[in-house]
């Protein structure tokens, strides 16, 4: 028999505190609908009211199996719950669980919100029941829970019991400033328990200031906790949150947690782990950390001479949990035999089949490798993979060729004296034996200049020929760089994704030491990934 | 009363098995003096006989107070402890303690091994007999022995008695392949203490696959161990080791550790914990993770509205250690969701002073709020905070003025035929009613081009008239791009990381939906705040 836990992401929310952070509505509900997937049981989506991000969010949030909720503070004293205009923008967003965050500790009230102790139990007791009465599902986050039983124990647990007791479904144990010791979690845990919270009311909310997030929320469900808050990649404020990506594999695929405990987490969305986690990163634009526990590119990877033989022939004996539970790789140096069979697999995926003898495997193996040294990232890039392997098959037609391009972004005063600026590129492409010259402004319906790549695309997307009508209908609509190595030996990584009038959406790579050289690459694997899907639809057509 | 706990570090051995580390000898000796600075116990270099560089480490290592150690693995069955070379060349280390690891599972014994559980037996015994004999402190590095002892108690256990008794000083339980949770860890250390083995011979080496290595080593020490083996950072073989970092602030800062247990970490050289953190990541070339606990830069960064005006109050509330206990600092960064307190606070620590109820604050404050929507982001860009600041108080001489700029990027064929790229940039600036135009090219010391943003820095860089001087020893050290928002909406953010010759590293932003406008105004900002720092050093000086 095992016991359902919860698990609550607050990456929307609490990730979002993370310095150089901001989620733009789109990508909220991207990640919100990724979180889903996942098996999450709830979605915080933000603070509805405190900017304009969360408002969009919510006016127009995704349709997800999991609860929505939005995240808020018991209201301020002095006024009625019903009249508090913070609470009133939180209950606005509709969402059917709302989670407010009140004080716990006679210090934090005293000396942060400078009214009385029972001022505040008043707050958490009014505003936990006017959620209820509005029909919501109450969640309450009890800041500095830990902190606040050490100085007064009494108080503290009465904070909570009012909470409770006005019909709070969660009662949150929050670590806010992420001293708490694994120990000290259990033992607040049980605390709690004694004074009549049911571990099914009981949730831990955790940061990692000691390098222990995991660890403190593991001990506080072995406590009797039942919902655990986190986020993806442990994203948040200072060292961050919990890492929901780290639990969830580890409550599903590790003694004793599997054998004792449930989520929703299905074994099929368990191998999205990977994908998931790099995805936030991508939205991000970070570089995925590659020691990250389970889904990091090195949590499989063997160096050393120790293990990396007997890996292949006992990997039970040196990976705790098998990599593909994870969507994760086992990477060992010098194995061809184990890549050459994933890149099969990959190009069947891609419609490309390939003989498990065919010689040009092996190239497409060693370029993809020699190229990540040169700072290509296929892993968001599939489209660029697939034309990678494509030219070592032989089975990418060449489509036309570019001769030369230039462009020329200058920036000057206009007649009124205002800084206006103006990119311009001349794209010169061979079709067939013929020269095409195209050159093309870069002027936005705003009326403002859109930079030197657009005016490159433009220039390119001009005049193709007998492809023309392939480019068409193909639009750029994200565009992200990342600069890899240092000082002289830094290169520009350009990942483009396009998306064509049918509703296909495909991503490319470039690298170079110049910036605009990159973009460009990165536009033609753009548009001969589309000239090879289009083709090759309307040959099957014939 | 407190129990000395022993620190042992392996970040030269362990720590280079990571992907695409390897120290030279030069920096292992640096490393070695700033672990033996910090005050750990034992310093282990490496392990001899295996590559070139560990013995050119060990034929002429640093003077340490710490033990210096050689690590290996026990002799080989079929020859005696004397005539095993392997063996032979960590003892010709002549180092004072030598660590051998050991197999201490019949499963890994007889599959990986592949030799019969009792010759391992004897290879134990006689191995660390032989170092006793000639002299040397013994450590057992027991290999898998979490899965050991779950596969066969009797057997993992008779292993460790045999290296007690034939003399080894330590006995190091290692969670080799990472996967063992902190409750099993602690048994294990239990099982150990009842087997014989005193608490005072027990360590543990732990590995981050769950992200519990730093919980797995303090529920090891709480069941008995005295030794914690880990490495700076985190640096090891696939998701790492246990954190040395985290694991010293945590001993010597939080209850009930510091009460305790003592190490060899005085105040003084905890102090400068960060900085040694920095200083391998610098050796490295790796970017310092900034969500580091204790030692990362966002480690004691406050962000959330909700903290950030209550934190100047009572600092103790919201932090769980002092950040100046770890050399680290506090940061409230500016973000739309700060006020006028916070404002204050950063512009003091800038050397900025301004009234309260100066009107330029409020004014500073929604300049920030207006440009953080428009896509600019204060929270990584301190120097453009500070010029923005400056300029609504009234003091940011103009220095000088762009007039205009063009610059242009060019690929064709070269006379060989091979694509080749050429920026050029043409700067034009007012200084003191003086014009003054550059160009540049964009030529790296390797022959390639550099791109747009390099050479419209060498064209600004060119001639700057009087401040001539005070840009001469600049460097651009970081660049970094993210496109924020979607579609027209989209714009491009740059960030850039310049450094001078007095070591000084500012970070400056720009936004515009052209990226070469973003980067010129980050440049802008880089060259200002230059200026303005040089400046009023020098007034300061007359």
């Amino acid at each position: 028999m095992t016991t359902r836990l919860s698990l609550y992401d607050t990456t929307l929310r609490d990730g979002q505190q993370t310095q150089g952070v901001q989620f733009s509505p789109h990508e909220k509900a991207r990640i919100a609908r990724a979180l889903d997937a996942l098996g999450v049981d709830y979605v915080e989506g933000g603070w509805p009211g405190t900017n304009p991000t969360d408002d969009a969010f919510f006016e127009a949030p995704p349709t997800l199996r999991a609860t929505l909720s939005a995240f808020g503070m018991t209201k301020r004293a002095g006024r009625s719950a019903a009249n508090d205009d913070v609470l009133a923008a939180v209950l606005n967003a509709g969402t059917p669980a709302v989670c407010l965050v009140g004080k716990t500790s006679p210090a934090h009230v005293e000396q942060a919100l400078g009214i009385a102790p029972d001022e505040n139990l008043e707050s958490i007791r009014e505003s936990i029941a006017h959620l209820v009465a509005e029909g919501r599902e109450a969640i309450f986050d009890a800041e500095h829970f830990f902190d606040g039983l050490a100085l007064d124990q009494g108080y503290a647990l009465e904070c909570l019991r009012a909470a409770h007791e006005a019909g709070a479904r969660w009662i949150v144990l929050c670590d806010t400033n992420g001293g708490t010791m694994p120990a000290d979690a259990a033992k607040g845990v049980e605390a709690v328990l004694r004074a009549g919270i049911p571990g099914g009311a009981t949730g831990i909310h955790a940061h990692d200031d000691t390098g222990q997030a995991v660890a403190v929320s593991l001990a506080a469900v072995d406590a009797g906790a039942r919902q655990i808050q986190g986020t993806l990649n442990g994203l948040g404020e200072r060292t961050g949150n919990a890492d929901l990506t780290t639990l969830i594999a580890t409550l599903e695929l590790k003694a004793p947690w599997r054998d004792r405990f449930a989520t929703g987490v299905t074994d099929e969305a368990l191998a999205g782990l990977t994908r998931t986690s790099r995805m936030l990163d991508d939205i991000l634009n970070r570089v995925p950390r590659r020691q990250a526990p389970y889904v990091g590119a090195a949590a499989f990877a063997h160096k050393a001479g120790l293990h990396a033989s007997a890996v292949g022939k006992a990997p039970a004996l040196y990976e705790h949990v098998p990599p593909k539970a994870v969507g994760n790789e086992r990477v060992v140096p010098m194995s061809n035999q184990a890549g050459r069979s994933n890149l099969r697999q990959r190009l069947a995926a891609a419609g490309i089949d390939a003989a498990p003898d065919d010689p040009a495997l092996a190239r497409i193996l060693d370029r993809i490798k020699s190229r990540e040294a040169e700072g290509y990232s296929y892993d968001t890039a599939q489209a660029s993979f697939e034309l990678l392997a494509r030219a070592e098959l032989g089975r990418l037609p060449p489509f036309f060729e570019v001769e030369r391009y230039r462009v020329t972004v200058e920036r000057r005063r206009d007649r009124r004296s205002r800084m206006v600026s103006l990119s311009e590129a001349v794209v010169v492409v061979k079709v067939g034996g013929e020269k095409m010259l195209s050159v093309s402004e870069s002027i936005g319906p705003d009326g403002r200049d859109k930079g030197p790549v657009n005016a490159l695309w433009r220039a390119l997307a001009k005049d193709l020929g007998p492809f023309q009508e392939v480019v068409n209908d193909m639009r750029l609509v994200d565009y992200r760089v990342r600069i890899t190595g240092k000082g002289t030996d830094a290169v520009t990584r350009v990942v483009i994704d396009s998306e064509d009038g049918a509703g296909a959406r495909w991503s490319t790579v470039g690298v170079g030491a110049n910036i605009v050289d990159a973009s460009f690459e990165a536009l033609l694997d753009a548009v001969r990934w589309k000239m090879v899907r289009d083709l090759s639809a309307a040959e099957a057509a014939e």
